[in-house]
């Protein structure tokens, strides 16, 4: 059975976990403790050296540490319901807004959090290493979130999901990237209609509640 | 035939060009001279609402930007030589080295380039919208940058490419990186002997003349 080292309060493996969730995939979960710095131990970091959850290992005992190459992952070796994508053209417009979502919305958020908040004072980046904050990046992350949003709202006014007609990746990781938002009172403008449509109809799903 | 909106002095256009080379597939490509701000202009911004290169449209119209979905949907439609790994465990490797070196690598060095240049006042990040700089995101830059390299040089000790015995997307990705980052002047240091060895190899190839 493939393990996921997951910290349940978040964002990051959560998408895992939504992502394996509609896969119907059964894992054996094992929780890091990133309030008390577990995941910079050692035995955390023998996992993962780059001390960041998710990360999942597989069956063979290969160590798979990023949201993409997970999915991609347990794409292949579940292909139903395909998540990815079904054709060349829809397997490349996930991996763009997928990138997108990552890139533009929750990296954002994660830099206004990582660099405003008091509990992650020398911590303002993910990783092995102590970074200091700088409280710019705050404003910042706040201006190019606003963008995401605005574009995302506009992409769904055309699109009933984010990469096309069809739930994917792209999804999952921005109902990850919206609800992040609320930890740092950056939740979307509620006149971002289609987006608050879309936020309503992908939190239906049972997968959103891992 | 495919065509590449191009701009031949860009870092993130010559991925594409790089995988194209590698694969020897040939396309119609047109420049964009980001100079003048053509990219801006109503023509490409027909093409790609945000106003960035690459863009590739494909034989059926259809348009992908981001280099990682280009190199998806290549690799589906001309798959020899394998880039993107032969196995489901290779293909999340690609994606995942190649997701660090576009976050920690490329995106460091954009971040300082732009929020320090002075040709680049008002334009501190890719695309539509005017964002002013931020000069302390150099220094942030800077810092990120040396720790990617640091990792990166540690795993060219132990494996021959980037994302394990075979060149893939990611050692593309790594190798605009190491030359995009000359034009802020922080190239690796030469102490990163296993990251210099296999710069010099992976610029060897015909391709890294695209």
């Amino acid at each position: 059975m493939i393990t996921l080292y997951d910290c349940a309060t978040a964002p990051s493996p959560r998408r895992a976990r939504i992502f394996l969730a509609e896969k119907g995939v059964k894992y054996d979960c094992k929780q890091v403790d990133l309030r008390t710095g577990e995941q910079l131990g050692p035995e955390f970091r023998a996992i993962n050296p780059r001390c960041a959850v998710p990360a999942l290992v597989t069956e063979s005992g290969d160590v798979i540490c990023e949201n993409v190459a997970i999915a991609s992952y347990i794409e292949e070796i579940h292909p139903e319901p395909p998540l990815m994508g079904s054709t060349a053209i829809e397997r490349a417009q996930v991996l763009e807004w997928n990138w997108r979502c990552e890139f533009e919305g929750l990296s954002a958020i994660a830099e206004i959090l990582r660099n405003t908040s008091p509990h992650m004072k020398g911590r303002a980046m993910t990783g092995a290493r102590n970074v200091e904050q700088v409280p710019e990046f705050g404003a910042r992350g706040k201006e190019r979130l606003g963008y995401f949003y605005e574009d995302l709202n506009e992409r769904l006014e055309k699109s009933a999901f984010i990469a096309g007609d069809f739930y994917s990746l792209a999804d999952i990781t921005a109902l990850v990237a919206v609800d992040f938002s609320a930890w740092v009172k950056s939740s979307p403008d509620a006149c971002l209609k289609a987006l608050a449509k879309w936020h309503k109809e992908v939190s239906a799903r049972p997968s959103s509640k891992s």
